[in-house]
């Protein structure tokens, strides 16, 4: 196993002072190269060490996001496409220096086409600013990372959440991008039509880049009517393979849940604390039902049956918008829910994805791996679509926490790579992954990614060091 | 507006002695350079001339795909891969000479993983004989193009057909490919999860590029339970705009139908003819709806209503599998009953895809240039993704005839492209659409694409002069 942070120890250039110069005079006090500036863009929600840029750039269009790439690139410095700063893998980190353009101030809501179920956005909007600026369109954007992610963020990462099951990822909800290349060129590589077979993917290229192939500046997004009925229920499981297989049952037969999450029996009780709910600490599911009146009737009946069948106790209903919001809110809060159980403690999340049939075998695997632990952990995630998270508690000052979790974390990964599932099914590859990514897709396959890389950013100045070390 | 047949007078080299003697030795019986075969293989159902290939070999095995591209890149000769030969827009012409690679062969079932709801197929499996595969299963494959392509083909150019606006395109559906690149290694880039963040997304990059980028020879897609309950109908309109309005309501009020298909009058009477169907010639609309009993009637009755305001007449039910199988079975013949209804024609067809919004504005659009047509046109398409087919019907002996459908063609997808939409929603781009795919995209992303393509295949060998003219 290597150390994954080993990639931190790069050499670094300082910034060309011509570069410096040149972004000050266009930015003026967008430009900054304040230590706590820098080191606010230099971290992200992952337990790797701040590791800062050398310079902030706060840009707000993308003819800016065109300057910036250009003089970067004139100075073949690297530059860090930076969003809402959400990322679990260390994909904000600086690792070789140069400047985070931060793209927070283009949070404008370019376009909302009701009739075509469409929504253009600049990439700093939100997922939730997108959802408020929704509210009176009867529309809804489905995609939901726990955090508050920004929808370049969450396309350049390939997120996904608690409603992927039924509504996908950003994969498939992505229509079309605007993105500026590693030369300082706009592309807009396909339209908002739903479907295109006009030459080669672009988009899809782009999607969970991870800034390394160009600067997404805006996203235009799928969009779906807010169901005529929605339900939520919580249910309780003697046991964790209990509440797994239901799962799995209820996918395979075809029941088109909206969300479908577990949560074990310690993030439970971090829930609880956290967002002053009163669940019961088992191993707990928490569905949602999206369809007319009485699809929602027929899919929660069936789900019912299958979760009594196996055991299930204490279905829960929550059927008005505010024990909805209630009961998602805890667990979109899951996380720092988590982290607040072990004060000062960051999370070292995994994240799998497996086949469905191998679900139970993986997640049992990976907590007969994490009953070792000699950290707290949590497990929660979207067993829909064979994904879930553990979520070990670390002591960031402690090396010897961080060593085992990330031994555990290897044998999570591996354990889920031997059933044909991935190491990461939302989060992406950052700095942490590389090595996984390679096992994964194997060598001829990353020979093609890195040709892909160098054909289209030659000097590495987008990102360097992310998805692979090149 | 450029002769889509330029392309044609390219400079062929003839086939290298010593590669033919390799290709003979090692394939025997399997290799062939006799004219009829040449010619089987050099023509597909687009109205391009016929445009042989220099040689065929039929493959069995990703290992013998291997030991062709490996002699194919050793000889710097074209290789085209071959599936079912029904593409439509010139992909298989050997228009610079090389071998045409038959993986009709390659027709085995490799894995059908029920329980993921997921199948894997060699790239020759048709979509009908993997649908036959899963009868017993309880499962199906909805992707369903006019002809009964190989799953492998449809990948390539990114099919999708008359389902695909409730269960997405092969965009959507390929999990995982096998792919042979330029130099003759073999990858998988990712496995049988249901989502992935792992690196660039090199599945999506290969579905769409139309054997340019390598050669598909296993492909993994999802699976769909059979729907409890399934209805079709068949409602009549006094208008094209009646028609479409319809399905534009439909899809914006979120009524999840699985099939929404507009036909013209003359396209009703190709069938009728071609299917002994005795349809109202009118303009119509072919409906299915998926999903419960109750589900099935909620979606049925919604449309039933949006149609009757509209002036639609005669709402015909077929809920009878045989009665459904008829129907659909007409609607997938159409395009050859088309043929039929002019002996001797060959077809031009549109494929352009807008945004829901400019559908009616798009096919009335389409609908008054062709009322200057000299030839017969039908009109059909997916109108519910926004994407439709003028078949243009063409005395391929008639020069006049070829220059006038083609300018038609170029007034429809000009209209297309002026409504943010694309020249092309499944059929790819070929030979056919290389001009309108460069207007389109830009030509910053056409030099991406091209970076891409000289990266991934530097001589150049894989079906060379498709997708662009390099």
């Amino acid at each position: 196993m290597n150390s994954p942070y080993a990639v931190l120890d790069a050499i670094r250039r300082p910034l060309p002072q011509a570069l410096a110069e040149a972004l000050k005079q266009q930015f003026a006090e967008r430009f900054s190269t304040a230590q706590s500036v820098r080191d606010h863009h230099g971290k992200d929600e992952s337990p790797f060490p701040t590791t800062a840029p050398d310079a902030v750039v706060f840009a707000q269009s993308t003819d800016e996001v065109v300057a910036v790439v250009k003089l970067c690139a004139a100075h073949q410095t690297p530059l860090i496409p930076y969003g809402a700063g959400s990322s679990l893998e260390g994909h904000l980190l600086a690792v070789q220096g140069g400047v985070s353009l931060d793209l927070s101030g283009m949070n404008q809501i370019v376009a909302i086409h009701t009739e075509d179920l469409t929504a253009t956005v600049q990439a700093g909007v939100t997922r939730k600013q997108l959802n408020e600026a929704l509210k009176s369109t009867g529309l809804f954007f489905p995609i939901d990372p726990g955090a508050d992610a920004s929808l370049g963020g969450m396309a350049a990462t390939r997120a996904s959440g608690t409603n992927a099951v039924r509504y996908g990822t950003m994969r498939e909800n992505v229509l079309g991008l605007t993105v500026v290349t590693a030369e300082g060129k706009v592309i807009k590589p396909f339209h908002r039509a739903r479907k295109s077979s006009a030459g080669y993917d672009l988009t899809r290229l782009f999607v969970g880049s991870e800034g390394t192939l160009g600067v997404i500046t805006e996203v235009t997004v799928k969009l779906y009517p807010v169901p005529e009925a929605m339900s939520a229920a919580v249910v309780n499981f003697p046991s964790l393979d209990a509440a797994v297989n239901t799962v799995i049952q209820t996918i395979q037969m075809g029941v088109p849940v909206a969300r479908s999450e577990y949560l074990c029996p310690y993030t439970i009780k971090a829930i609880n604390a956290y967002s002053h709910t009163e669940l019961r600490q088992a191993h707990t599911l928490f569905f949602e039902f999206h369809g007319t009146d009485s699809s929602v009737k027929e899919q929660a009946e069936l789900v019912q049956q299958i979760a009594h069948d196996l055991g299930g106790e204490d279905f829960e209903w929550a059927t008005r918008p505010e024990d909805r919001s209630r009961l998602w809110n805890a667990r979109h809060h899951a996380y720092f829910a988590l982290l607040q159980s072990r004060p000062g403690s960051k999370g070292l999340s995994t994240d799998t994805c497996v086949p469905i049939s191998r679900l139970a075998d993986s997640i049992t695997g990976a907590r007969a791996i994490l009953d070792r632990s000699s950290m707290p952990v949590g497990i929660l995630g979207h067993v829909g679509d064979g994904n879930f998270h553990c979520a070990i508690l670390i002591d960031p000052n402690n090396p010897s926490e961080i060593e085992e979790s990330e031994r555990l974390n290897d044998e999570i990964v591996k354990l889920a790579q031997s059933m044909e599932g991935t190491c990461t099914g939302e989060h992406g590859i950052g700095l942490h992954k590389i090595d996984y990514l390679e096992h994964e897709a194997g060598d001829d396959a990353m020979a093609i990614m890195r040709a892909i890389k160098r054909s289209m950013d030659p000097f590495n100045i987008l990102n360097p060091g992310k998805i692979f070390r090149l």
